[in-house]
């Protein structure tokens, strides 16, 4: 639990100025007023003082709900936000400050969270400035259901709802309403909305020490924003389970929501809540409130809108919804904490978009081996055999350099490849199609490899396929391009160059080679064989060489040192194997 | 640390499967393909397959990165995520599924994070869609700076970074830029781009125990996103220090940045760190730019964008800015999780606006008591004499009743209110302007009085100022109107109605009478008498009754049995005290 305390701030009696600060750094459209400390007033930068042409609508409170309130400053939400200390109302000269910032002729409403302190310092700054000449409407949230009808008004904490009816008053007053109207529209919003908190742990006061009330099984049920204890604790449990919990005891008593209703839904954060656990419980919510109340969800706010500091845990919200209060949360606005994303009407229920079928995969496209070979398929036939034999040949000594500089699989990884290639080869392989060919070859290794060299020889016959198919032909040029395409791939995905240590250094030399030769007007052929030489030469220099990628970069260089990399003397080794096939071939049906 | 185990999910086995639902049921704009749970794909939900004409920009990767990436998907943004499972790469055929299901004939460009399984396993994908025809282009990010340059590619991580090149790219698709302009604007924005990460706890993997690595009075530096140690372990520092210690750090190697450039700033939380936390991060981070290392700061990101499950922590990203950037990162997006409202220039530096001053505090307003009183302003005068007098000689039983029922200190605070008040008159209430000495005597107690007694005296004064300032001339219906204002403000902002055993209960009837009588046609002064009589009778009956507020409200209802609420005795009394008063007078001066 003392890890609860930790927090990235600096003197603890700082964190409310230095966090406005921030704030403004962040937004360009927000400002705030001198006076600081006494004073926190976040403003909208745009709004010039005494001129403000709508309704003014200012909101605060104690610190530590953060977004809340100052997040939601901005054109059509709050006009002004007071901040107090942690937890603790602003003074009435805060929140006259505000209104003497931002008040214009059409007048001011605040809103403000039913806490005894909150409503006599807002209702005292009201009262003076109607006696200064000003206009002023205030409206009063407690959407806390967690408790039943209290005896008296004490009961009904203001919550995260008191976020929602921001919204309605603020675009309200954005489209022009008389103040009566914004207030009334606030008033309405605030009487259909309700609001259950749940906590996994207990916040932490900046500078202080968490409380321990909360054991590592235990969760709270129909807490408050400011650390006290909520109305029961209970074993923790699935998510799931709580959320049902929540709604019932949200539509249990005070809103008028019935079957047949619509609503909107808040699934809010209270500070140190993953958004994941949020989006988890919203899933939960909607087809619970729809499929177990009877109740429409127009709208879903899944966000951390109003905090109480650290704590780990979420609110429920609903609002009943109707045509106008839709159209006030749908209302653009820029305050930066409002969500986006939610606004619009929801499909009565989503399904799953169908998963495109892979092009390559019709059934009439089904490969198999052709009757007769051409000149070309007995030639690459000859080349395949002789590569994934040489590779079951040489799985012991692959084994053995791997398990001195790396996990000692590589043997056996690359016989598992090779010996389903002899397989495959025989059974559908279209060997007179040279491209379609190698491609088979990545499918064969992508189903039997596994493992890192199993993806990126996958993407090597996948670049080498896709660099091939572009020619109607295949000729030595296009091996040559399909090589090279090959070499840039694996270099690319797998992020080695020449000099890692890796099988780029038997096939970089390999594929440079060939270009140069064939390019200089040498015989196919030999230009092979000496592409192949340079393979081999690669591959035993990579005995010098330091680890920089794969399992061999964690070795000590000096253990390294001799031993060849076991991935270049593969590739090297079934390169080699297929140029002297290709020769033979050739100078079989030559001479 | 066990605390820290604990979250709000079901079987976590379904974390990231009910992730993607909860955010299709919050986002209208967004679907997901079917396929579950191996493909976890989000997509647009306005995009056609194989229609849109626009660069198809997907990214993804493993999970606990919430909101990325899903929640960056939306127009002028992300086209498609794909979703691996926690911490694990998504396997190649979801990412495969994600380019056939939005790409069209522009192509698509693949953001992928430098992660050997991300890389992988997006480029054979890549190549996979090549071979089908698809146009493909892959950027990697790795923008990592908490390590000196590694030997080979393993090192730069991606990180936070990589969200301002989604930016970057889906503005620049959006735009209707081609592919390989998308790709180069991508890769530039890779290259200009670094980040640095510190953690206060480490993550815990759903349903896993959390990791003790890290003792209460630890933090760790640079760090990655999947719970993989950082570089160093240190003493918790206030935030200001670390803040200067990762800027150092970032642009001290790998960032093209020097004095005289720009760019922009992002501070990302790590899943759990409050909002709170990451604006005084903010704060620090953008004069420390300016000032230390003459960067000029034109943007500003603070939220929680990239996150490692529940990690509170946070990571610091710049990235160098110039014209085109600045207008790809301001470009509109309905992309749910990137900030709102950082986007247009920055002021230079920002001022607090002036407080505006009081209207009423002007100098040439300072009241003075008048060199000879009216008729009302002597009637007036002995009112408050006497009401203040009463409640001087009634302190002791006050503060009894009080010791029964509250904290004691009701007289006390009483009479220091009352006490005052015959200071103040002779000194300065300006007794023929009843409106302006109402508004006065509020004056003193709030300066005087205090605790919530105080403040509720205020607003009553308050409202009664403001309701006799509204007529030119003062007579009795005018204090009744004003009466009628002050219970109605009390009663508001307070939360108390009759009944509740306050002061109302004494106020409530008094008002009630007054105006009934003066209604009826009574002499004013019989109707005042009547009216104080009725004060009188309600503090009485508030014996028998239970509070509703207040402190008395905790109190068990068989103590409070035959104790009258001090606050309605003391209300009684002042009154009746200026009503007998006011009868005296006119009486006097009449007979």
């Amino acid at each position: 639990m003392a890890f609860q305390g930790k927090k990235l701030i600096n003197n603890p009696d700082d964190v409310v100025t230095e966090f406005i600060e921030g704030l403004v750094e962040t937004y360009p459209g927000l400002q705030y007023l001198d006076g600081f400390p006494q004073i926190k007033v976040v403003l909208r930068a745009d709004v010039e003082r005494g001129a403000y042409d709508k309704v003014a609508v200012i909101s605060g409170g104690g610190s530590g709900h953060e977004p809340a309130h100052a997040g939601f400053v901005g054109p059509g939400m709050l006009t002004a936000a007071v901040s107090g200390d942690v937890f603790a109302s602003p003074p009435v000269d805060s929140i006259l400050a505000a209104i003497r910032a931002v008040t214009g002729p059409m007048g001011c409403l605040l809103i403000v969270k039913n806490y005894t302190g909150d409503r006599l310092n807002f209702g005292l700054a009201a009262e003076q400035a109607k006696s200064e000449g000003y206009k002023m409407e205030m409206v009063i949230v407690g959407d806390d259901c967690a408790l039943p009808p209290p005896r008296g008004i004490t009961g009904r904490r203001g919550l995260a709802g008191t976020v929602l009816v921001h919204k309605v008053a603020g675009a309200a007053a954005d489209a022009g309403l008389s103040l009566a109207d914004v207030a009334a529209e606030a008033k309405h919003a605030s009487e259909v909305v309700g609001t259950m908190g749940v906590a996994l742990s207990v916040c932490t006061l900046p500078g202080q020490v968490t409380s321990d009330r909360l054991s590592p099984k235990q969760m709270e049920l129909g807490l408050g924003i400011h650390g006290e204890p909520g109305v029961a604790v209970v074993e923790l449990q699935p998510v799931d389970v709580v959320v049902e919990h929540v709604l019932k005891q949200i539509l249990s008593q005070y809103l008028p929501i019935t079957r047949g209703s619509n609503a909107v839904l808040l699934i809010n954060g209270l500070g140190a809540t993953p958004i994941m656990e949020l989006m988890i419980a919203a899933r939960k919510a909607v087809p619970e409130l729809q499929l177990e109340y009877g109740i429409a969800v127009d709208r879903v706010y899944t966000g951390t809108l109003m905090t109480s500091l650290d704590m780990a845990g979420l609110s429920i919200t609903i609002m009943k919804s109707d045509e106008n209060i839709l159209k006030r949360l749908d209302a653009p606005t820029k305050a930066p904490a409002w969500p986006v994303g939610s606004e619009g009407n929801r499909p009565p229920a989503k399904f799953p978009v169908p998963v495109p079928p892979s092009p390559s995969m019709k059934d009439d496209e089904i490969l198999t081996q052709p009757q007769e070979l051409s000149k070309q398929g007995c030639i690459l036939e000859a080349a395949i055999e002789a590569s994934a034999t040489e590779i079951i040949n040489l799985k012991d000594s692959l084994n053995e350099w791997d398990n001195k500089v790396g996990d000692g699989d590589c043997g056996t990884t690359m016989y598992r490849g090779a010996t389903a290639i002899l397989e495959d080869m025989k059974k559908r392989y279209p060997m007179n199609d040279a491209a379609g060919t190698i491609n088979e070859i990545g499918a064969t290794i992508r189903r039997v490899m596994g493992g890192t060299s199993g993806i990126l020889y996958d993407i090597l016959f996948k670049a080498a396929y896709a660099s091939l198919k572009q020619s109607r032909t295949v000729t030595a040029n296009e091996w040559a391009d399909a090589l090279e395409a090959s070499v840039a791939a694996v270099s690319k995905y797998g992020g080695a160059s020449a000099g890692y240590r890796t099988m780029l250094d038997a096939l970089i030399p390999a594929s440079t080679v060939l270009k140069q030769r064939l390019k200089a007007g040498e015989d196919p052929v030999t230009a092979f064989i000496a592409s192949s030489e340079a393979a081999s030469a690669g591959a035993e220099s990579t005995k010098q060489m330091q680890a920089k990628a794969g399992r061999s970069s964690y070795i000590a260089p000096d253990l390294l040192a001799s031993i060849p990399d076991p991935g270049a003397m593969a590739a090297a080794a079934w390169y080699r194997a297929a140029a002297l096939a290709v020769k033979n071939k050739l100078h079989g049906s030559k001479t």
